[in-house]
C-alpha cells in the first residue's frame, strides 16, 4: 500500500490496549502451536525480527534521528526514542561491559504484560515479550549493526525489574551491507 | 496484574505501527496454521471475542461514558469513541434497516492494513481484519448486547471501502446477564 509522505506525521496515535491484548493473542496462539517454550521463545523472536525490519524505516521518516555515533548513542535512541515512540515508555539504559558493547535497557515496568498475572507453571521458560528482541535485533541488522538482544530479567518471573540485554557485535565499518 | 486508579489516563498512547505488523504476524501464523480461510476468521474472531471481552473494562473507565439508550448510540459510540481510542482512526456511521438494529461501521482507510499490499490469490477468502468483528461482539456482549458483527466490504478484495456490518440481536432488556 503507497504511502504519502505527508501521512507519517498525522493520526498515528493508538491506546496501548488493544495491542497488549492483541499480543496476547499471538503468544497464546504461539504456545498452542508450539510444545516447547524454546520454540515459542524462538518463534517471537523470528516475527519480531521481520518486524523491526520493516519497522525500521518507519522509525527513520518518522523520527529524523541522527546517525548514532556510538553504541551508547544507539542504545539511548533505542530507549528515548524507539519505545517511547512504539510502547509509550522510556527504559534506562546501563553499559554493562569495559569493552562498551553490551547495554541493559530496564524496564520497571513492561506495558506488554498489562493484561497478563504471571506465566502458567508449564510455561516457565516462555519470554513472554520475545519478540521486542527480535524487533530490536532485526532493526539494528537494517541499519547495519548486528547485535544479540535476550532478556536478561523478567518481572513475569519474579524477577525485580525487566532487563533487556542488547550486545553489538561488530563494529559498523565491518559491515556495510544489510542482510535479511 | 493490578492497576492504580490514576494510571488509565496517562503514558497510553503508542504508535500504531507496531501493532500493524504484530496483527500481520498474528494472521500469519494462523494461516500457517490453518489451511482453510474460514478457519481463520473463525479463530481471528473468537481471539477478538476474548479481547473484547476484556477490553471493555478499559473502554468504560477511560471514557466514563454514559450509557448508550439506543442502538444508533452504541453504533456511533463505537465508531467516534472507540474506533478513535483504540485505532486512531473514526469510521462513519450509517444505519441499514428500517427496524433500526443494523448499522454500518464505513472506513475509508483501514488503519490495520497499512503495511499489507493485497491478499494473496490462494487467501482470496481471508477476511484480514476478522478480528475487529469479535472485538466488537465480545465487547458489546459485555453491555448485554447480542450482536452479529461481520465484514460487508473490504478494501483488500477490491471494494470501494472497508464496511463492518453489525446487526444487533435483541433489545438490551432482553438479556440481564452476560456470556462468556
Amino acid at each position: 500500500m503507497s504511502r504519502s509522505p505527508g501521512r507519517k506525521q498525522e493520526n498515528h496515535k493508538i491506546s496501548r490496549e488493544l495491542f497488549v491484548l492483541t499480543y496476547g493473542a499471538l503468544v497464546a496462539q504461539l504456545c498452542k502451536d508450539y510444545e516447547k517454550d524454546e520454540d515459542v521463545n524462538t518463534c517471537l523472536d523470528r516475527m519480531g525480527y521481520s518486524i523491526g525490519v520493516r519497522l525500521i524505516d518507519d522509525f527513520l521518516a518518522r523520527s529524523a534521528v541522527k546517525k548514532c555515533r556510538s553504541y551508547s548513542e544507539t542504545a539511548d535512541m533505542i530507549a528515548q526514542v524507539a519505545f517511547k515512540t512504539y510502547l509509550g515508555v522510556t527504559p534506562s539504559v546501563s553499559c554493562s561491559s569495559a569493552a562498551g558493547n553490551e547495554f541493559s535497557l530496564i524496564l520497571d515496568k513492561n506495558p506488554l504484560v498489562d493484561f497478563v498475572e504471571e506465566l502458567p507453571a508449564e510455561r516457565a521458560s516462555l519470554c513472554y515479550c520475545n519478540l521486542l528482541c527480535g524487533v530490536i535485533r532485526g532493526a539494528l541488522e537494517m541499519v547495519h549493526l548486528a547485535a544479540e538482544v535476550t532478556f536478561l530479567q523478567d518481572r513475569l518471573k519474579g524477577d525485580a525489574v525487566t532487563e533487556i540485554g542488547i550486545t553489538f557485535l561488530r563494529k559498523p565499518e565491518d559491515r556495510k551491507h544489510k542482510r535479511n
